[in-house]
């Protein structure tokens, strides 16, 4: 079953408040990272799953792109999307990617922030994905870093009797599937892949690495958020960007 | 500095035992994944770097290999692999990578099992590496996984009051460099390095991931040594298979 949990309405405004603070890890850590593998967007067509209220997808109108359409399962999200983000070529859907008809190579850019990890059948994802692709094409996307979804919802941080972090705990690495956590509401679902598997289903289906990010916090981000000095003893985010195409030699 | 730590002798004696028990990590987890991503052998041109004792670099030419040398730094190792594995085509040195000539674009197969983490300057290795395979040339390597290697020499299983083991401990991975553990003797020295440098370090320098493992153990492994059943949790090793070519498309 697909979850929509950003129309749970409890659960959007907490995340809504989250996101309209500035010093938050998607604006210091996450988005950073993943705007210095962006392609050129000049010309080109774009998708982006799990765009949210749209602000990605109206950057790449912004930067030239042909067409850009914007999914996300959650009505709350679209609803914002189609009323704060007017263009011409500037499309958005309430869809699941999996429902969504995708022609055949034709997508320059799939791009994707921190969604991934709520799609249960990532194997069909990817294929999909490469499928829609044109040759050529980038496919750049965000998650949680294998070594947090681990565990999640078990132990994470482990202190000492005087509340210092002693470690980060990481277990279950090998079980993949099904995580349950309580994060803004209780029984937020979202699933685990392990590493190799993420990177062996691009690898299969035709999309080549081309970076790895592990993002770690600059001395700004720091200073307006000290908490992310954690980043340097376990990353929160992993961030890669593939190319669909064939290795040569 | 080169460690040379198999040229301690107490070490040295210590491994032997080890590795003369036929349950241990390497014969029951790490080789048989390795084995499962090796090329074709037939008529290459083949370099293992780390060879230890020679078994692998004698295994290809039994594959039908056309000339395989074996590099290692252990005088120990060596003595014993020119000892036990006399062939036409096989050739065995005493040098680190790092100070060895290796003619430029002609090796077919570069292997290594576990002794990356063991040389200090991982950029130069992989670029050194890069020159010397031909086009369409492939390194396969195994090494201890970030997850393992981050914070080794310092809190690894935490168990409780009972001894049962809680989780996996997991700090400063964003830190890389030099660690120092105690296994078999003192101050044994690696290198830490994350997922996300191997990874770059490899496409940098046109070398495209083709093949990565985190191994499981199998039913009969497990049987044969029940401590397995940890890399469940956390896995030890990390394998690549890379070529040396480009993404075309």
């Amino acid at each position: 079953m697909k979850q929509n949990i950003y129309d749970n309405n409890t659960f959007f405004s907490k995340y809504q408040e989250i996101r309209a603070r500035e010093n938050n890890y998607n604006n210091l850590l996450e988005q950073p990272n993943f705007f210095t593998l962006l392609p050129t967007l000049k010309n080109k067509t774009v998708l982006d799953i799990g765009c949210g209220v749209g602000d990605f997808a109206a950057y790449c109108i912004s930067q030239g792109a042909k067409n850009v359409t914007g999914i996300d399962i959650s009505s709350n999200m679209i609803t914002k999307a189609k009323k704060h983000h007017i263009h011409q070529g500037l499309y958005f859907e309430q869809v699941a990617f999996e429902d969504m008809e995708v022609p055949n190579g034709t997508i320059d850019f799939i791009s994707s922030s921190l969604a991934f990890h709520y799609i249960a059948d990532f194997q069909l994802l990817i294929k999909n994905i490469s499928t829609a692709l044109c040759e050529g094409g980038i496919l750049l996307f965000s998650l949680e870093h294998p070594i947090v979804t681990a565990n999640k919802g078990k132990e994470s941080w482990v202190t000492n009797e005087e509340g210092n972090l002693l470690h980060f705990a990481i277990d279950n690495y090998q079980n993949e599937g099904l995580r349950t956590q309580n994060w803004l509401v209780d029984n937020v679902i979202m699933y685990h892949r392990t590493l190799s598997t993420i990177l062996n289903t691009l690898i299969e289906n035709g999309l080549q690495i081309e970076k790895v990010i592990e993002p770690i916090p600059t001395e700004e981000a720091l200073y307006s958020l000290p908490s992310l000095s954690k980043e340097f003893r376990r990353p929160t985010f992993l961030i890669i960007r593939a190319k669909k195409g064939y290795i040569n030699s």
